[in-house]
């Protein structure tokens, strides 16, 4: 269970690391939506490993095919299913991991919930299994884009103690993808690059912060208890891999604040009403207000080390584990478009929420 | 929409905070259980306002009534409602909400999206709402007691900048409600206590963090990809009034440490496996692993506050607004018994879950 | 479980026959509706027992209560909460139902389902739960004539073995309502009642169909697969107890014809596209064509008979049970509004589910 | 939307005639089951179109594949993806499809739904989307027969007006498997599909009913009030293409009878409460009583025909449509296996589900 996310954009992924491939099926798409395999690799290509030497260097071709939904480039308003078959995998590097648990990784936790676990491979914790959001994901922004005009742009503005202040109202996609780290400021690009690089060779990890803005929501979408747009975006990004907090607005650090310096006056522009601060983080009440929606993701450094570690065996002897080979020493380039994607999901099902009790 | 929560022990809360009532129906509760009104009002009592100096002096009798679902003390398995009558509101106290917008509360949002809303106080948006989640919360834990023996207790470790470090695995419930501010440390509380003294003095409100363990949740609980665990958690705790931050485990102080520093080594104890250290905060792969599960929500400052502040009337015109009369200098007494509630309400939901694919 | 219907306008049902009351929360409707209790209050006094001396005679009171959601009038796009007290039972009424099964109620099978059942009438299976249906189907009915012109129209034209053949393109709920049994046809009326009346005084019962028949329904409405139009209606209203049977268009009689007999052919009404017949019943591929929505629901005789029966006690042991005071000889005149408010359930989710992919 | 069924055992079906391929995600499916794609392939062999001359001849291979949630020939808990390739459609023989609407089929609707249509064939109104629920189903039946040895039987015991009394305690899937119509008597068979061979060679066809029953059904699945076993039967049966009909136990041939010759009597089979008749169908508030469950479908005539048929086209102008080709002239054979599948999805869920309430 539990595979299947959204109320009216509904994406349900399937497939795990190792095994004939990944994938999702997007139902609830509105028809007559232009989409191509094309535009939807893009975002696979920023999301896939072997981009650069901080990320896992394991290469995959993740090519997406569309398999239903898509008629003569249109959407159709039927499920969209789309894959990517995974490749040979040498069972050789996981034999190891039948007998042992890696330590943070989910190995324990599976065979505790199923009495089962395919143990060639991460199963559903893999990120592969990210592939079907971020093609979901990109669906969903070009909905969003061509509907309201919305602009979604994630970027990392914190490694380990390096941290970078972005400006989130004028921020570009491409100012993020033009540095190997997605730190929009080339001088910090650098310095990040440098410390992720040391782990590296160390065989060890490095985790941070994205931080994502979401301009243009109009105001209005978001439900007024459980469904608060906060609420279902915290709920998309704890679900993303690594991930282990979350903000809106002004966060944790907005504890430092009175309620009359955080509170957010309203002052009218021109006839529209906005508000001279954003501690909100675009979101009031769990309802969008029209402001740039501001969050902030922390991923942990990632599991999968060189370095020795202590574990069990899965019949609860202690023992050691080496990682081999190829490891990830920072998840967080590849986590800004997965970020993007969930941000997009849940903003085209309160969209099209929305939709349906407006005149 | 979205006033429903949970999947297999699933509540529906309605109610304004004026008007008629506020209540809630939870359905899919086990059959057999005892249950009473008097323990659901005990936890109702922790929540109310008016308990003491630092929080809200509005008195709010609530006085919970059964209305369905419970036969000679014993749940039926048939839906639960439960509800509190609302007071008489004097409307003049809100005359002026009517027409203005209260800055970093839901009023506009909710006039942006509906095109009305009741103006004589918070509407949906009201703590009074979370009435029904505290009062559905009171029978899952105790659920979650009967069938696993699971603990829930949250505290207050953070008023602005005023911060104690809790031993989750032996903290109490009697332990934090001794004192008002429902820190567990006397001494730490007495100087929270004077914080907020000090800001409600001054007409204005502090923000601080709620955290919460829930011990003895067995191995298994959570999904594997979008339900995950700390998905549905940080879901349930963002959708509660005020709050802005969420963190599972090391959050986001655990961005400070390496992969293999972070990494929560497995042992055996005596058999049951386990780990030396807990940044996973109790739950891997979005599946609980046995440990406890440590959380942290950040609230912020109340909105509600007695200063003067810029806003515009629901027409567009700037204006200026002044609280009059009560106000809430701290929301995190009161945040407490909620933060359990919603926790609680995950965790039996996870529970049911796991039962109906286990032999 | 299972307390709640709908995607969109969703409703969730509570109570026993006896306890507290019995209600709904209507979550979703959309705002800015006029709505008032009277204009429930019309629709629950058609449903109500006691309205003649064929159906129960058992008074009940049933005024509703509107408890939030409804705000000056208008719906506020927040949960409607809507209730009915019930009235202290005679619990002597209802001793002999602790220990004996009563045949085909659900008396055994919530035992057997629950280990647990509230005696005291008939719990959730009781007819008394459809009022939270009712009234939440008032609401739905006026938002379908608000926005599309829709006219929900049910009748009985079957009882045993007496039908009657009603043109469903102009029979009015006037018609419907201008006798006992709910037969729009006067003649046919007399002889159901005086068949009915024969039963009552045998202590018996008797079942048969209501008709019903959507008019002005857009086309468009209903999904591909799984929530085809016909499934949700079938749905719908086999959820009504004492439906055993369920048919759309042409149903069963249509199995006589051949494919070329049966098919509808097109033709071009001054440029509107319609169908010379409706063996289709308005539905084609699960989604509306414009035409009538044609269904008919079958119910069994009322198994509250006065006569002795075979069964057993809750220890399994062989006995007789013969009941005592009033019973209900038809259902169908009451079902009548029930089916009405199902319909309009299932087709305002649909008209929002629309809007919602519409441009 | 629209393509997901089940709450607990919940399966996502995709893809329309023509493209790439059809498929289904089974998510919720318990671990550790042994199932292989031999097992799956029965089930679809039995569904598949080219099987006898009295069902469509056009072939399809239908050669399942499992892509993932299968390891080692067991399940792992997580989703279960399986699909079938497309073949290469030959266009032409469904140009004339693109500017007429086919009378009783889905293409105008969905053109008045979705603005666009894929004409190349049904789009998901075809049988062909069937493939993945006669998956799923198998994996269900699985689960079933192994947890409570549930046993499940459909057959044809109508076509047009030939109608033959099956005694379902004891009919087996070979007697009905043993000729081609699927009807378990072998004389009522060769009538049966003598007819059906009459109105092949006129280029016409014929509906039915298919009835099927549940043996060994524990006691105690099935909700109280929306969810009641029956309407969700109902609702699965009804998404089938082509049905119009729906009955439990006595359905609308219960009608004749009073409440008294209705009813069914419980009586102690050595302990056991078991009733002596079963016009309940093995439902009684909407809840399983542990004997037969047994239902009836109406399957109308097939639409597709070879007859000249009124018709218009897309844009509105009136013509005729002329059927080449192949044929469908009774889709009662091939209904079999999907209705069987049908019912056990909906039985596994209810299963799933009390089992999360169970002791």
């Amino acid at each position: 269970m539990g595979s299947t996310f959204g109320h009216l954009f509904r994406i349900t992924t399937w497939g795990e690391s190792h095994g004939g491939g990944v994938g999702v099926v997007v139902d609830g798409c509105p028809p007559n939506l232009d989409i191509t395999e094309q535009e939807i690799q893009v975002e696979l290509d920023r999301r896939k490993p072997g981009q650069s030497r901080i990320t896992t260097q394991r290469k995959e071709e993740d090519q997406i095919q569309i398999l239903s939904g898509v008629f003569e480039g249109k959407t159709l308003g039927t499920p969209i299913s789309m894959m990517v078959w995974n490749k040979d995998a040498r069972s050789a590097d996981y034999e190891e991991m039948r007998v042992k648990y890696r330590p943070s990784h989910a190995d324990y936790t599976y065979d505790a919930k199923y009495g089962i676990r395919n143990w060639k491979g991460g199963g559903r914790a893999s990120a592969r299994e990210t592939i079907g959001r971020v093609a979901a994901g990109a669906v969903a922004q070009k909905i969003l884009s061509q509907q309201s005009g919305v602009e979604i742009v994630a970027y990392v503005n914190r490694v380990k103690n390096l941290s970078f202040e972005v400006d989130p109202s004028s921020v570009t996609r491409d100012q993020v993808d033009a540095n190997i780290v997605r730190c929009p400021d080339a001088g910090m690009a650098e310095q990040m690059i440098d410390l992720i690089d040391a782990a590296r060779k160390d065989g060890d990890s490095l985790g941070g912060v994205v931080e994502v803005v979401a301009r243009n929501v109009p105001a209005g979408l978001g439900e007024p208890v459980f469904d608060k747009l906060e609420a279902d975006l915290a709920k998309a990004l704890l679900s993303l891999p690594a991930s282990k907090g979350f903000e809106v607005g002004s966060g944790f650090g907005g504890l430092e604040m009175t309620g009359s310096e955080h509170n957010d006056p309203f002052y009218s522009d021109s006839g529209r009403i906005r508000t001279t601060t954003n501690q909100s983080g675009g979101i009031q009440g769990g309802i969008s207000n029209g402001e740039d929606i501001l969050l902030r993701v922390a991923f942990k450094p990632t599991a999968t080390i060189l370095k020795e570690q202590d574990t069990v065996d899965v019949d609860g002897n202690e023992t050691v584990l080496k990682g081999r080979g190829r490891h990830d020493p920072c998840v967080l380039p590849r986590a800004v478009p997965m970020v993007e994607a969930m941000v997009a999901l849940v903003l085209v099902d309160h969209l099209l929420r929305q939709k349906a009790i407006s005149d």
